[in-house]
C-alpha cells in the first residue's frame, strides 16, 4: 500500500497541505514541523507523487531524448552513456523514437514535452527543423544532438562531420588509392558534412572527384546493407571504377562489400574500403571493416552534462560542442591485419 | 507561446473550470458549451498539458518499458515494434534501460510509475522479483517480457525458450552431430529454459549430455564474445571436445567461432555452430551464423496488444502468452549456403 500525504498528516497531527509544503520546500513552515514531517517521510519510506512534484515545483528531474531509431547502434550507445551521466546525479532518462519520420517526432516531442521533462535532447529526422517554441512549450530548453540545423540558434553536441568525412578520405589516400568514390547518405547534417569533408581531402591532395564517383542516398540507417549493395553495383559499372569508397555508415560498407565479392572482385586489394560508426561487430566480419569511430561514449557523457547544465541554467546563448572522431583501420583497407592470426 | 485553458476562457467568456472539465470529458456541460470549448482549443491548436490531464483522468495513455540493454538488438527490435503498435492507438511510448543493475531498475520503474504510465513492460534484471506493490504502486498493471518469474503470478510475454534450447540442438543432432555442448547464460528464465531444451533434445535422442559439456556464464548480454571465446577455449581443452555448440546467443557464438579458427579448427567441418537472436549482421559475419529467431516482431506487436488491452481493463487473471521460435541455418553449421557463391 502506497504511502500518502494524508497519512504522515494523520501521524503528526498536522494539516495535508502542511505536509504538501514541506515538500515542496515552501519557506513559510517552521523549521521543527519540518523536520518532522521529513523524518515521518523517510520512517515510512514515502516515494513523493513526481507527476504532482513536477507541478509544484516545474522541475521532475528527467531528460527526455528521441532518436530516429533505437535499433541503430549509434543512438543506442549514445542513449547507454547518457543515461549513466543523468543517474550519477539522480536524474532519470526517458526515450522515445521517431523512426525517422517527421510526424512521429513532433508527437514523441509532445509526448515527453507534456510529461515535464527539464531537457530534451534530440536527433531531428525533420528536413527542416521549426523552432520548437512553436510546439506550445516556451520553457523547456531542448540540446540537438548528431544531426544539426545551421539556420536554428540552438545547443548542439555532435561528431565533427566534416572531420570525419576528412580523415576516412585521407586514410583511403594514405593507403596509395587515386580513384576514390562516396555512397553517402541524403537529407541530413551529417551527410552533408561527410560528403564536404570527402571533398576537402581530394582537394587538398590533388586528386580527382568526378560527380559520378559521389552517390547519396535515403534510408542508410535503416537498410544500409541493401543501399550500399546497390549503389555499389551502380559504380562498379563506371569506367574505370572506383580503387576505394568511404560510406556513409557501416551497413551501407557491409553491403558494398558484400556487391563487391559478388561481382569478383577482391577486398582491399581491389577496392579498399572503410566505413563509419566502428560498429560492434566490425571485426567478426567476413572482411573486417576499417570505420571511423565516433567516440559514441565521450559523445554521451558531454551530452549529459550539457543537459544537466541546461536544466538548472536554461537561459544560454547557443553553444556547439563538436567531438573528434578516428580512424580504425581493419582488413577491407589495409589487408590481413597482425592481429588475427586466423585460419 | 503557449495556449492556456485561461485563453480559450476567456475568449469565450466562460469559466477555466468549464474548459478544464471539458477537456476531462465530465459530463456535466452542455453539449453547445463542449463543442464551442472543443472548437476553439481546435483553432487554437491548444496541446492538452498531459501531466495534468493524468492527475485529473488517472490516464496517461502512455505504456513504460524498462529493458535491461538498450545496445542488445533485441530489446531495441522489441521496443520498435511495441512502440509502432502503440502508436497506431494513440499510445506513446517511453523507454529506460535497467544497464543489467538491480538497483538501477528499481529506481526506473519509480520514475515511470511516477510519471503516470498505465502500464508498465519489463525484462527484469532482478534475481527474485519482489511483487511490484512493494514499490508503491498498487494500481498500474505489469507485464513482464523475456523473463519470467515462475514463483510471480504476474502477466508474461517471450519466447518459448525451452522451444528454443530443443530445436536448436535439434538441428545440431539433424546434421549427424553427436557430440554437443552448450555455452548458456546464468541467473535468467530463458538461460535456465534453454539449457532444458538442450538437454531434451539430447535425452530424446539418446545421446550422452556430459556435465562439463554445458557451462554457464554471466553477462552473456554485454560481452558475449569475450565470454564466448573463454568457454570455447575451455570446451576445446576436453577430450574428446565437442563436434558442434548451441550457443546462448549470437554475440557469445561470434567469441566461439574465433576461438575455434584460431585454434586452428574449420567451422562447421570440425565444429557447427548455433547461436540464438539472429541478429542483423549474421549473414556477414566471417562464418554466416545459424540461428533460432525469435519473431520478435511479433513478439512487440502481441506485448502491444496485450499493454493496450491492461490499460483499458487492468484486473484480470495473470497470463503468459509464448512465441514459438525458428532455426535459420547458415555456414556455421549446414557449411557453405547456396545463396551466398563468394570469392
Amino acid at each position: 500500500m502506497a504511502v500518502r500525504l494524508k497519512d504522515i498528516a494523520r501521524d503528526l497531527g498536522v494539516s495535508v497541505v502542511t505536509v504538501s509544503k514541506v515538500l515542496r520546500g515552501n519557506a513559510d513552515i517552521g523549521e521543527e514541523t519540518r523536520k518532522r514531517v521529513l523524518k515521518r517521510m523517510k520512517e515510512l519510506n514515502y516515494q513523493p507523487n513526481m507527476m504532482a512534484r513536477g507541478l509544484a515545483s516545474g522541475r521532475t528531474f528527467t531528460v527526455g531524448l528521441i532518436v530516429p531509431d533505437l535499433v541503430h547502434p549509434f543512438f543506442a550507445e549514445f542513449a547507454k552513456s547518457l543515461g549513466g551521466v543523468l543517474r550519477t546525479r539522480q536524474n532519470a532518462l526517458l526515450l522515445a523514437s521517431s523512426e525517422e519520420d517527421p510526424e512521429v517526432e513532433l508527437q514523441e516531442i509532445r509526448t515527453l514535452l507534456s510529461r515535464g521533462v527539464d531537457v530534451l535532447i534530440i536527433a531531428s529526422c525533420q528536413a527542416n527543423l521549426r523552432n520548437f517554441y512553436e510546439l506550445g512549450d516556451k520553457r523547456t530548453p531542448y540540446l540537438l544532438f548528431d544531426r544539426n540545423f545551421p539556420h536554428l540558434a540552438a545547443h548542439f553536441v555532435g561528431s565533427d562531420d566534416v572531420q570525419v568525412g576528412e580523415i576516412a578520405t585521407q586514410h583511403l589516400i594514405d593507403l596509395g588509392r587515386k580513384r576514390i568514390a562516396h555512397i553517402g547518405g541524403k537529407g541530413t547534417s551529417p551527410a552533408f558534412d561527410r560528403l564536404r569533408g570527402y571533398r576537402n581531402a581530394l582537394h587538398a591532395n590533388n586528386l580527382p572527384s568526378p560527380t559520378n564517383y559521389a552517390v547519396a542516398y535515403e534510408k542508410t540507417e535503416e537498410s544500409g546493407d541493401t543501399i550500399g549493395f546497390q549503389a555499389m553495383q551502380q559504380l562498379l559499372r563506371l569506367s574505370p571504377p572506383p580503387d576505394a569508397v568511404f560510406c556513409y555508415n557501416d551497413l551501407t560498407a557491409i553491403g558494398a562489400i558484400d556487391a563487391t565479392l559478388q561481382a569478383g572482385l577482391r577486398v582491399p586489394e581491389d577496392i579498399a574500403f572503410i566505413g563509419c560508426g566502428n560498429l560492434r561487430y566490425a571485426n567478426y566480419l567476413r572482411v573486417p571493416l576499417s570505420s571511423v569511430d565516433h567516440n559514441t561514449t565521450e559523445l554521451g557523457r558531454l551530452a549529459g552534462e550539457f543537459a544537466l547544465e541546461l536544466s538548472t541554467d536554461p537561459e544560454q546563448s547557443p553553444r556547439s560542442i563538436l567531438t573528434p572522431s578516428h580512424v580504425v583501420a581493419r582488413a577491407s583497407s589495409i589487408g590481413t591485419t597482425p592481429e588475427k592470426p586466423t585460419r
